[in-house]
């Protein structure tokens, strides 16, 4: 389970009002009360919701209802407040959280029981040496260093000193939480989890937009923002930082815990947001040949990095493994264990900057491909983002070129995402609406036709959308997508070159990234986006780098593996292979539609 | 030579001006112009002086005239302004700087030659890695890498790093000094000094009034001081901290060199010194057993002290050796190089506290004597600090009772210092003006006589003084040097029962401290509170924690010896040592006049 809070307005429908904060069900009828994958448990603020429906009365025991279960598209706020949700893990897990690999517990900080003697003429030992013997330890923070005098003449005669290597961190009274943070830092987004260091559990989760994107919508827009002026890569820092520590607060908040029972903050992202957070110049990722400051693994005190946490604690920031590759990568790595896998295995991360791993018996190549915002909906005319309304799913039918399609929550349709317009592409290119070059052939249906002397196709007449127009996808829009799903196929094929390996020697095909397990995959083979390998070989991870920071969080000898990987991927700069360029005009063509 | 910034004022006689500043001649002509000593170099503002005298005339040669060479004693300021001089090394260094021992130049800093070479296609490397690959190192300074990626896009080809251990603090343009300071920081005044890494040459001193006396005159005060209130520590760590700022740009101001320069400092201190410069709770040093914090050796990056110098500069503190026994004491015992010396030999660092150091084959004793503030010319009547004018030696004749005095620059007494309480009640024990007991007798002159019936004898009268006054010591007074003279010689032999030698074993006795030279030795022995012992066997080392601290400045591998002496070093509380009231109250009294 993850508990959630949540704001709401009179009139707010619950599965609405979760699928625009990003928390999207599985559920398959159209919102209706019908297929019971919304359940939700309203743990405060019942009070403010509508009575359970027939719906839930036929799908929820008197037990569950009296316990506070709820089917989301059922619950509608009746007036403004507080609500503090649980959202059942398995259907949540995947999108925000990710797929964690099994990992053991042993994390890098930990608890050890105290009992403090006074200072006496027959012990005239310092202070710090007095603790550092009886633990073990071999160094204090100075911070707590700073108070220890009076921590142990006014404290308790008991505690709990906190631990990490041969560093006490903190004393302080027995019997409190010992928690650490995984943060993701993606350029849109930002997600943190809170997880319990004592036992391992994740206690909650925050998510939000990235308050860097009131200075660019994407990284090389922050690059250029940053070097218009010295006070200018401060602000992104500022910001970024500010963002965290709301969302530390926001987890901690709903677990009810302190972030001053946060020992430990693992941080990964990509190289601007490992940079921008550290307050590193961005100008080597703005200017070719696109070089990291640092790829070497941090751990810096989170208050050097201004992070709220626990006195003395520590943050981790994994090793980037090149300009566009980051650590989140790594992190996507560790989650997918695929380093400890036999075989060839691949894990493409789709999203603006798509990464694509290749492990080879014991060799890794990696690199980046500028995808493009296309799968986020943007530059495409009627993209959306994965919000509810937006078009999801499409089939068309050969020959009629009727179109069925599906949206999120099931509402009228506002417009595609990604998942949608890989759907559509490759129903088009089925269905013969396009040929392989990607050109859109004038059918005979009203749903082609030409405005303003392009092309479009329409998918929802404004009759039956919710967005007071008709859905259309343009031949402007198939190029975008071609350029996008290009990008990726000529970055696989140079990284499947390198290794001397072709498509039908993957033994493994992990797929990361904000998509999650609504991305067709059948479509994205058909068009040509990802290797044609069969469907059992395939996972999907889900937010990986999430799941991967969580599990250095856990466990602090992956990081050790990590870092170890990290120095033996071999980054591939596709910039400057020849191959790349041949095959990303190869690959802006569809296949063969018998492949 | 030394050179020193001085503010004149019209009127100002160089030599008065110097000695109220703390830099004393070793004249003996009264000022007169007849002895030389001393001698000093302008080297700005020659304009603002009175011309050379008949007997600068006489006494320098037509090229030191020229020069710019003068008589302290002669010169005076025309009108107000700076003066930029020299003084010649060996008449001031023992008061400021102490003696240094001989020391092999291997500083914790050094300078690398780097050929930067700008990031390329070939070369894929993070910014970091080619830097450290290049120079052999494992980490830098997260400042340094902040800044990483313009310097190596927009700065020299050629550059220097700055290297510390396996660590790259700064990458400059190359030809730049390479410098560190040595700071001594007493409880009441501030040593500042400014050296060449490069070639082990002491090019400036600064010093100034610890700027926390505005808080309390001595530590005990400060300690109290600290504990009224939160924010009160931090007060004491603010004005500590910028007066060490203050004292580094005018060491750098007059050796015209920069505070970006600086890439180490080493900084000594009694332990209330060492703790508030850190912003270290002094509870424990205010309470009974007395304990410190921590006896751990700290280096830390300047800036996390608040501290300017170089980027990524480290500011590394000694260990203090026990609540009463500083990092100053460890300075001393560096300095005096008696760990290296076979037999018995022990170190007195004479102040407000009294430092003893013992050694005794490989054994190491070390206590501290509340000897208080009476040497320093507190709490005594016509008490003084050692400036121009203060009496700092006696002679008194027996049977008549006529006295011989000197003062310091040779003007009209205005009080008397330390050097000269200890003269004098030697000198009145002797002559039989006091008993064994420090009882005063009723001798037959006018200068003994009663006031508001306290005895008092007349050193000087108002007369021939120059305050306006008779100065006179009073009975009070001679109790007061009772008292701080019993503290000094009750430690030394608790220590030497402890190591179970006697004064006659001690094979060199080293006198530190800002009495320095000053000190008459014959009468320090002769009122017991120095061990009686050849004077062939005594060493005067000055200031020797500045010394000291120097010396580990330029060898890092002094500080390791240091800290391994100051683990074995056994610390003896004197207030839970019998002995100590015994030796204590035994020493109240005056040897017998044969020994």
């Amino acid at each position: 389970m993850v508990r959630l809070a949540v704001e709401v307005r009179r009139g707010d429908r619950l599965l609405e009002k979760l699928a625009n904060l990003g928390h999207v069900f599985p559920s398959n009828c159209g919102g209706r009360g019908l297929c019971g994958r919304c359940r939700i448990l309203v743990l405060e603020g019942r009070e403010l919701l509508s009575r359970p429906t027939k719906q839930e009365l036929a799908l929820l025991s008197r037990e569950e209802l009296s316990g506070g279960w709820r089917l989301a598209c059922q619950a509608i706020a009746l007036s403004s407040g507080s609500l503090v949700l649980e959202l059942p893990y398995l259907t949540y897990r995947l999108v925000v959280e990710g797929v964690e690999g099994p990992v053991e517990l042993s994390p890098a900080v930990v608890g050890r029981q105290l009992v403090i003697e006074k200072p006496s003429l027959a012990d005239l030992r310092a202070d710090e040496e007095r603790i550092l013997s009886s633990l073990g330890a071999n160094s204090m923070d100075i911070e707590l260093l700073r108070e220890l005098p009076s921590l142990l003449r006014h404290g308790p005669s008991r505690a709990e000193a906190i631990v990490r290597g041969g560093e006490v961190l903190d004393i302080r009274p027995p019997g409190r939480p010992l928690l650490g943070m995984a943060i993701d830092i993606g350029t849109t987004k930002i997600a943190a989890y809170l997880v319990d260091l004592r036992v391992g559990k994740l206690l909650s989760t925050s998510s939000d937009i990235n308050p860097q994107v009131a200075f660019g919508e994407d990284i090389m827009s922050r690059i250029a923002f940053s070097m218009e002026g010295p006070d200018k890569l401060i602000k992104l820092s500022t910001v970024l930082r500010d963002g965290i520590n709301k969302l530390v607060r926001e987890a901690c908040s709903l677990a009810g815990a302190s972030p001053n029972d946060v020992y430990e903050l693992v941080l990964v992202g990509n190289t601007v947001m490992h940079h921008s957070l550290l307050g590193i110049s961005l100008r080597g990722l703005g200017l070719a040949p696109y070089t990291p400051a640092t790829t070497r693994p941090l751990q810096v005190k989170a208050r050097d990095l201004g992070l709220e946490a626990g006195r003395g604690a520590y943050a981790y920031l994994p090793p980037p493994i090149a300009g566009f590759v980051g650590s989140d990568a790594l992190a996507d790595l560790v989650a997918s264990g695929m380093y400890e896998l036999g075989g060839t295995c691949m894990l493409i991360d789709i999203g603006t900057n798509t990464e694509i791993l290749l492990k080879s018996g014991d060799a890794f190549w990696a690199c980046s491909c500028a995808s493009g915002p296309a799968f986020e909906g943007w530059r495409i005319s009627c993209g959306s983002r994965a919000v509810r309304g937006a078009i999801d799913s499409v089939r068309i039918e050969p020959g009629t070129y009727e179109v069925a399609y599906t949206t999120i929550g099931g509402a009228k349709p506002i417009g595609i995402c990604g998942s949608g317009l890989i759907d559509a592409v490759a129903e088009f290119y089925r269905a013969g609406i396009l040929d392989a070059s990607g050109r859109m052939r004038e059918v005979g249906t009203p749903r082609l036709r030409r405005r303003q002397g392009v092309l479009e196709f329409v998918l929802a007449w404004a009759s039956e959308a919710g967005a007071g127009h008709d859905i259309v996808i343009t031949q402007k829009d198939i190029r975008e997508i071609q350029l996008a799903k290009a990008a990726i196929r000529a970055g696989s094929r140079v990284l499947m070159e390198k290794a001397g390996v072709g498509p039908e020697d993957i033994d493994m095909l992990f797929i990361a990234g904000a998509f999650g397990s609504s991305l067709n995959l059948a479509s994205a083979m058909a068009i040509g986006m990802c290797p044609s390998v069969p469907l059992s070989r395939v996972r999907f991870l889900g937010n990986s780098a999430g799941a991967g920071a969580r599990m250095m969080l856990k466990n602090v000898g992956l990081r050790r593996k990590a870092e170890e990987l990290a120095k033996h991927i071999k980054f591939v700069e596709l910039a400057v292979e020849k191959e790349f360029r041949e095959e990303f005009l190869r690959a802006l063509s569809f296949p063969s539609l018998g492949a």
